[in-house]
């Protein structure tokens, strides 16, 4: 976990891009059963992390996704993408294309300055 | 279209489930490009989506995704998922799990539903 607070906590999903979940503290199965301040306050990390992703990695795209289909928590994904990362174009879910060499910088330096900006 | 104001529109995506994509009118990459009017206009719109789609399909799930790898203009897709449609717990992006028969009613008159309630 690099973040919580009374609301949501923010952890890392372990994978090749960079990847951060962020949840609700309250477990709740959607979205629209979310409180405004709970709404808001994803939307504000959503914003934050997308902006320190395509900063500090200089992604291709910013991915953004709630399913929540197999864990009924209402969570959100952030992920960098790159254009030559093992699935792009198709969602992190989709059909692996390649296999990716990726030279990125440090993932801990990432998640320390997202953690701060937060 | 089902509906479009100055900020946004709201398409149909057609497929076995209830699925609705919203876009910008202005063609940007990443959200975080977004104003706060176009930001708070694409979550009114999600929100009532989703509880419409969750009121009169009963869907065991909504989920909700940002990709924009292919198509580099915001837009958000807004599904309804069942326990029994051709690719569930997967995302619809994600391996066909079975062949899907789902007995739902009918779409047109949710997409009038919808468009009025928006």
């Amino acid at each position: 976990m690099i973040y919580k607070n009374e609301l949501v906590k923010v952890e890392i999903e372990p994978s090749e891009i960079p990847w951060v979940k962020v949840f609700t503290q309250r477990e709740i199965k959607e979205f629209s059963e979310c409180t405004l301040d709970e709404k808001l306050e994803i939307f504000r990390i959503i914003d934050i992390t997308e902006k320190t992703m395509l900063e500090y990695f200089k992604a291709d795209k910013i991915n953004i996704a709630s399913f929540g289909n197999l864990l009924p928590h209402v969570h959100w994904h952030i992920m960098a993408r790159f254009k030559t990362d093992s699935y792009f174009p198709q969602p992190m879910w989709g059909e692996k294309q390649r296999q990716a060499q990726l030279d990125l910088p440090s993932f801990n330096v990432f998640f320390k300055q997202l953690a701060e900006s937060l």
